[in-house]
């Protein structure tokens, strides 16, 4: 598209408008974050209040049967399930991505301790999102049996790193910062080829890129809802567990919520057989009730459509900035191979932070994450052609204006 | 009191009775289940909604910082310190008490293992909440290194069990079923001197019993906040940590939140020096939020009005059904002493389940627990006297007009 105009065409054809009106979105704002928070579903206020007034309020106790809490893990898993190419019984909403990280680890190692007991490696990668690591790092510390964190980056590929004293490669199939995506299935293959298991973090893919758990022949999966999902800030997490090992494997943090039998506070832990196992404590209804309606929406949309949308209008965003800012301090770091890319376009700038906090000054709210980026997340359920075009032209007027342009005004320094 | 009138005064004198207009009651509903899940206050609905539609929906990303989302935890933790004895900075809300009680637990272990490396022995109550001993279960398993769980009961008491083997004693304060009370100081003296360190579950005395753990030279705590401080169902738990042991203290659910400098994304953790270093993942926010109003309440209440009266209306409860339901086949299993009773009473009943249901028909909402208990939750925040008095005249008229009143009628097949 070589003007705005054709922006605007774009966006009257476009089969996935009309869910721009599921949604509020504040005036004024080009949403460019929902790979961080994603925005809020119109019903959602609505059904927070009748969990709080009618379900809490009026029902009080006696809500956990009327309104099945007990069970809202488990049916909201089971749309997730199915959002990411799973069965129900395979996955339940709960806590948080970390503490699932945590749980899947738990019962990966558990499994190959028995399977493969010389096995001590853990991969994951250096550009993973920091908490991923840091999950691996506490597990490694409290097993303290030898277990050994390997880290894959440009200097060791993962082929290289996949020797047999892997146990578990621990992956995010959409970075968080470059947006590039591996390629799910063909990368289990190699995990497993070399006698390993693979944990996969959704966080950046579940909603906007097509992810098929059971088909990749996947082992675990885990998952937040907050960004392409909009389950609301910090809405509780998922852990996904294929079917194949579900009788078998045996999370770390058991607690009554995973009980086969909950109610009949036996002294012993007994796990349920599905993926209710993965649960451990009382969840946060209202949080995670509310969250809901934004899975309700993305269960909705045609997949195929939400992910080529996504791939024209990142490639629109990468194409516009090309060529409406040359020579510009931008550096693309998200890959222009398709395959390759998830649903945010990101550009490294050296005075990144500056430069996002002049854009959110004017109303187009990306992100910015260490080093020097600048995260423009790309949601295809809210955001058009000509809200592309708009956020590309208030990012030129920004460099073309603004004092950081000239390299004698230190900048840095002056903005908090 | 003899009769409904001298109830109806004592309630006309009560200080705390002001405090009923703070929450929403259903019509024609005693609450008697303050002790499973509190009810909900007044300004809760409108906090939930600002949260919803203006820090969320308005404010999108942006609100992390303007409504300073990530140090909830840390804010709402401060207020709990304050209302269990401890001090700011030893107390973070967040997650679930199961998970709380794997980190508190882990820690302590991680400690013992230093100082004591052949202390192998956790003790816990074969009475207590069952998910306790489920996670206690869990880290045995996942440890695999020889620690046992030894429990407590009429046969093994505490003195006892006390050996030099014991690294960790975990307890819960009132007990979920009898309503017995520890005493918090002189235990934790006794297990001290033991060599062992305490974690104390606060789940059903938090906001109910007075708790000084920083005056008790406690260790641990953990806790939830949707019971006696009604926070909304399934609201974030707690954890608290003891000042000295902070620095030392290593929770093995490390994650983002819990890093020094979480923005910094860095690859290795380095916790806070903080309780902050007790967070894990990103928190349920809307829950989180709506909880705190419930908390405001408690903090604002004179905790020894609060609980002058909780025991006034347990003794009045358990006065009322000895002398006005006499020869019935209840058997109170609460303490009589004051020092041993938290703010429920329970009574067996070999139809305790079939009464129950009876009893919330009727809009008296108790309880049921195995094996035949039905508990009667004491909230002192929202129950008066001729509450207490409705109650028993309702448990004496179910009693003496249902079938089950008849031995020949097998009731218990015919209620589901």
């Amino acid at each position: 598209m070589q003007n705005r105009e054709g922006c605007v065409a774009a966006d009257r054809n476009d089969p996935l408008a009309q869910y721009r009106d599921r949604f509020s979105l504040p005036e004024g704002v080009i949403y460019l974050d929902g790979n961080s928070l994603g925005v809020l579903p119109k019903d959602a206020p609505a059904r927070a209040a009748q969990v709080i007034a009618e379900e809490w309020g009026e029902g009080l106790v006696r809500s956990w049967n009327t309104y099945h809490w007990f069970d809202l893990p488990v049916r909201i898993g089971d749309k997730l399930a199915r959002l990411i190419g799973g069965t129900a019984g395979e996955c339940v909403a709960t806590d948080t991505t970390s503490i699932n990280v945590f749980k899947a680890l738990g019962a990966a190692l558990d499994m190959q301790r028995e399977d493969h007991p010389d096995r001590r490696v853990i991969i994951s990668e250096r550009e993973n999102f920091p908490s991923d690591l840091y999950v691996v790092e506490g597990m490694i510390e409290l097993l303290d049996r030898g277990y050994e964190l390997r880290l894959i980056d440009e200097q060791l590929t993962l082929e290289a790193a996949l020797g047999d004293d892997v146990a578990v490669v621990l992956l995010t199939h959409a970075n968080y910062r470059t947006g590039r995506i591996w390629d799910l299935p063909t990368v289990t293959a190699q995990v497993h080829a070399a006698g390993a298991l693979v944990i996969w973090d959704l966080c950046h893919s579940a909603g906007a890129v097509p992810v098929a758990l059971d088909e990749a022949n996947a082992d675990f999966a885990v998952g937040c809802t907050y960004k392409y999902l909009n389950g609301g800030p910090g809405s509780p997490a998922f852990v996904w567990v294929a079917d194949r090992h579900l009788a078998r494997a045996k999370q770390p943090l058991s607690g009554w919520w995973g009980h086969a039998r909950p109610f009949d506070m036996a002294e012993s832990f007994a796990p349920a057989q599905t993926g209710r196992k993965f649960l451990t404590g009382t969840q946060p209804i209202i949080s995670l009730a509310t969250m809901e309606v934004g899975i309700d929406i993305a269960l909705s949309v045609d997949e195929a459509a939400l992910r080529a949308k996504s791939l024209e209008l990142t490639s629109l965003f990468i194409q516009l900035v090309e060529e409406r800012i040359p020579n510009s301090s931008l550096t693309l770091i998200t890959p222009r191979d398709h395959a390759e890319r998830g649903s945010h376009v990101s550009f490294q700038h050296p005075e990144g932070y500056a430069v996002m906090q002049a854009l959110i000054a004017r109303g187009v709210i990306g992100d910015y994450r260490e080093p020097e980026v600048l995260r423009f997340g790309v949601t295809p359920l809210y955001l058009g052609y000509a809200d592309i075009w708009d956020a590309v032209e208030t990012l030129r007027q920004v460099l073309a204006e603004e004092p950081w342009n000239n390299p004698e005004f230190q900048l840095r320094g002056a903005v908090t």
